[in-house]
C-alpha cells in the first residue's frame, strides 16, 4: 500500500509518549484541483511541499522546493491557428467545448512540444476542422497578457475541399466576408486575426500586425 | 515533524503480522533531480506519483494524476530577444552563464507571465545589457524544435549611450557589421536573427523571416 501526498509523524517509537515501535501517521488528502498553470502545492521532482519566493538572483516570485532545489518556472503558452480561405471564404469552427462554448473561431490550439509553429497551426485545423491546408504566411501576433499566452496566425489556403467538425466543433463552415458572424466570434484575438487579414486582403498585403488584446475586445 | 514524498506502509494494525496498533513506514527519498520542463515523477495538485498516458479524446503522451485527475500539460516557451543597434553597430553581451558560456549573444531570455514579446524583450536588454531601448518590429521567428522553444527577435534601438555588463554577461560591447565574432556566437537563432538582419538593413527593407533550426546549424 502507498500513501501519497504529506504524511504526518503523530507519533514516534523515539518520542516521549511513544512506547515501544508504535508510529501513528496521519495522511493528508489532497487539496482541490486549481488550475495546474499556475498554481502548484508539491514538487513535481521530489513530492514535498513548495514555496513561493524569490530565489537568488532572481526578481520574480517563484514556487521553489527547498527540499530537492528545484525552481518551478512558469511562463506564457504560444496558441497557433489559421485563417483558411478558399475561393474567398472563410472556414469558420464552431465550438463544442469551453471556455466560450457555440461561439465561432478559427481552427487555433495550443503549441505542442516537438512541433514547429506552422505544424502546430496545421494540426489544428486538422483536429478542429478535418481540414489540410497549404500554410501561408505569419501576420498576426496577439499578446494575451492575462491568460498568459501569445496567439500566432497564419494565412492558410484549404487543400482540396474536404472539412468538417472535429471532436472540439460543433459545426463547421465556409463564411462569405459579409457572413462572418462578428456577434458570436469567440476570442478577441480571432477578431483581430479575421479583421486585420480581410482588411490585407482588400488592399493585396501581406502585412505582420503586432498587437495585445485585454480581456474584453472594444466593438469596432 | 514532515515526512515528504511518498509513504509507504510496511505494517498495520489489521495486518495478519501486525500487533496493536503498531505501524512502520518506509519513507521514499527523492529522486535525483531532472529537467522539471519534461520530466515529472509527482503531481503538482496533490503530490502524489503520476505517470504517462494518452488521456481519452487527447493523442499525445501525457503526466496524468490519477489520485486526482489532473492533466499536466507541457508547452514550448518563448525566448525573446532584441538586435540593438546605435550609430551603426550592434550590441552583443559575453554569456557568463552556461550554456555557451563564454559565447556572444543578443540580449535574449524566456518570456515571463505577465509581460508581452516586446516588453520581454525590453527587460531582457535591460538585465542582460543594462541597456534602455526602443523597440522596434518583430522580424525573426526561429523555431527550436528539439529544445521546444521559439524565438522571437526585435529590431531596437539604443536609447542614450549606456549599457553594461549585466549579472548574466561577462562582457557588453558594440560592433560593427565586419567585427562580429560569427565563430563564437552563442546560438544558431541568434545567427539567424544577426544575419537577417544585416541582410535588411542592406536593402533597406524590414521583413519578417521564419525558420526552423536544427541542434547544429550548418557554418555559411
Amino acid at each position: 500500500m502507498l500513501f501519497a501526498g504529506v504524511a504526518e509523524l503523530v507519533d514516534a517509537p523515539d518520542s516521549k509518549s511513544g512506547s515501544g515501535n508504535r508510529v501513528r501517521v496521519r495522511v493528508s488528502l489532497p487539496a482541490p484541483t486549481r488550475n495546474p498553470r499556475t498554481y502548484l502545492k508539491y514538487c513535481s521532482q521530489c513530492g514535498r511541499p513548495v514555496q513561493q519566493r524569490i530565489p537568488p538572483g532572481d526578481n520574480l516570485l517563484r514556487y521553489v522546493c527547498d527540499a530537492c532545489s528545484t525552481i518551478h518556472y512558469q511562463n506564457p503558452r504560444m496558441v497557433v491557428g489559421c485563417v483558411v480561405e478558399k475561393a474567398g471564404q472563410i472556414l469558420l469552427c464552431k465550438r463544442d467545448i469551453e471556455p466560450r462554448h457555440g461561439f465561432w473561431t478559427v481552427p487555433a490550439g495550443f503549441m505542442e512540444n516537438g512541433e514547429t509553429l506552422e505544424q502546430g497551426a496545421a494540426r489544428e485545423t486538422r483536429e478542429e476542422a478535418l481540414a489540410e491546408v497549404r500554410m501561408g504566411a505569419l501576420f498576426a501576433v496577439v499578446n494575451v497578457v492575462h491568460a498568459h499566452q501569445v496567439h500566432l496566425m497564419f494565412k492558410a489556403a484549404l487543400e482540396g475541399d474536404a472539412f468538417g467538425a472535429g471532436h472540439e466543433t460543433s459545426e463547421a463552415a465556409m463564411f462569405e466576408e459579409g457572413d462572418i458572424p462578428w456577434d458570436e466570434i469567440a476570442f478577441p484575438s480571432v477578431e483581430f486575426a479575421l479583421q486585420r487579414y480581410l482588411e490585407d486582403r482588400r488592399r493585396g498585403e501581406t502585412r505582420l500586425h503586432v498587437t495585445e488584446v485585454a480581456r474584453r475586445l472594444t466593438r469596432r
